[in-house]
């Protein structure tokens, strides 16, 4: 099969389409016939060098694919062969066949082409785990996703305003503002303009955020502490801005508030499979129901992922810019 | 009657002894004459005047009680004049009555004398709404408590040997760490010898600490972060050490962990309440059955409370210092 391959750590023009050797389906695993992957920032940390795969996960980027399943393997039951499925997975889905532990597949959802189901398990599973199973955001909360118009941020705000809560995002120009807004975004923070802290506090009656999503870990994370409300719940998915800060203890203490920090790529299976599993049970039929959808930037060949590495760079995207092989 | 008065903030010869109205029984409360209260490190902070009563409490220091109850306020409903109980307070324990919401009362537990119960409202509060409610330790997990000789502590040690988790204590001096196995502590840490997160390392085959209480805020936060296992929590109640320290967020990222900092005394008293539904319904049982117990470093007369302020910034206490009014 072909796949993208990173011969030498660098920049985009490192991610090459090269042959390799097929994957084989191991126990509890299934092959599949990827139709499509789509880019992660950890795809660009791992292209760099600096995101090295667990332990047992294939070499090539991509951290989820659609596709057909074309085998199965040993001890998989519950999928069969021919099948139309997307996954979670802990690399390789830039290529042309994966092979996926079965508990971190999922059915593509009706009324999505196979394609666009590459959009959706990353920012499903990322955006459950975090907003949902570890900050427990509850009707009525105010929910500000930084990176608003990003792939796990136009999912945050579905699924947030799905289960009635106030979204507030930040974003960096009035276009990705504006996309926000049509998917259900309340409060629009311009944090190239405007002070975060000070519009939640405004928004919200001097209240604050009962849960903020980050992406930028250490630049933002004073400004955070400052912008939550009591009993709020800080959940760090990224570190664009940086792995050290201060920390106010003392603020964090007055606000009875927490910090999580968490990453899907390392979990062992287990915990993958418990966060699929309640994916499809909560999210999945909010997509059936044409509720929730993927946003897509573009689909690109797949042999042009450098082309799609610079535009997320660049951060000219409003969601997922997906990687097709057909 | 008599309380505790604070004139002018300063050492512990700040608190005076003093004659002042009595309290009076508002709607939802009863007015509890009172026959011990006991010594928090909060109590030391607001004679210095860093730790301003919150709105509405009594001016007095003092987070708890044992007593009498000698009136019922209008609308209270399951408690009777004349029954012995003990409480969670805002404030205004040093005195001979004090004004208490309904729902912050606990009956005495059987096997203990009155002024003993004083011991136990904020240790089993603090410890059960940081260790259970917030940080859900495990059976099985382990449970790293700083300062295990401390009123808190001696607590922790009992209530997570009790539902069967391992526990590692951190103290300053050999008997200190020898009550604490007494306690049932299965590692024991001197802190001024060793340094504890290569103990808690060697001490659970590398894992870590599945949660951890901590008193000491910014001085430990760092090594606090090193110590805790993958999807470690936690859990901050104090800053003896500081308020502002640099966080690793790539640590806690790779960890999946989470962080969580509170106090009772600020919380509204509906989530007071629930805390002590809480203690009662899983505390309480544990004490009657005499699997828990207080930890009494000492009664001293209420009027003595320099002498017991003096006793707590020494560190030469084990388990509470109570104040007794007879």
């Amino acid at each position: 099969m072909h796949a993208i391959t990173i011969p030498e750590p660098g920049g985009p023009e490192a991610l090459v389409w090269d042959e390799v050797p097929d994957p084989v389906a191991g126990e509890g695993e299934v092959l599949v016939e990827v139709a499509a992957s789509a880019v992660n920032r950890a795809d660009i940390l791992q292209r760099q060098g600096f995101y090295n795969p667990p332990p047992g996960a294939s070499p090539y980027p991509g951290l989820e694919c659609s596709g057909r399943i074309a085998e199965l393997g040993p001890g998989v039951a519950g999928w069969s062969v021919g099948e139309e499925v997307c996954a979670l997975l802990s690399g390789g889905g830039y290529a042309e066949k994966v092979a996926v532990p079965a508990g971190q597949l999922l059915p593509v959802p009706g009324g999505l082409d196979l394609p666009q189901a590459a959009a959706l398990p990353e920012v499903t599973c990322t955006v459950w785990s975090n907003v949902f199973m570890v900050a427990q955001l509850r009707p009525g909360e105010t929910l500000l996703v930084h990176g608003g118009s990003s792939g796990i941020g136009t999912m945050a705000i579905q699924l947030a305003k799905a289960v009635g809560a106030k979204v507030a995002v930040t974003a960096g120009t009035k276009e990705k503002l504006e996309r926000c807004a049509e998917l259900g975004a309340d409060i629009l923070i311009n944090y190239r303009e405007q002070d975060f802290v000070e519009e939640i506090r405004q928004a919200t009656a001097g209240a604050g955020a009962d849960v903020i999503l980050d992406n930028m870990g250490a630049k933002y994370l004073d400004r955070n502490v400052q912008a939550l409300a009591v009993n709020g719940r800080l959940a760090i998915i990224g570190m664009q801005g940086g792995a050290k800060a201060e920390l106010n203890i003392g603020a964090l203490l007055t606000k009875r508030a927490a910090i999580s920090a968490t990453s899907l790529r390392a979990r062992p299976l287990g915990e993958k499979a418990a966060i699929v599993a309640a994916v499809r049970e909560h999210v999945w039929p909010l997509l059936e129901a044409g509720h929730v959808r993927p946003v897509i930037d573009r689909e690109l060949p797949m042999r042009d992922a450098p082309a799609a590495h610079r535009l997320l760079e660049e951060s000219g995207h409003v969601g997922k810019v997906l990687l097709v092989t057909a």
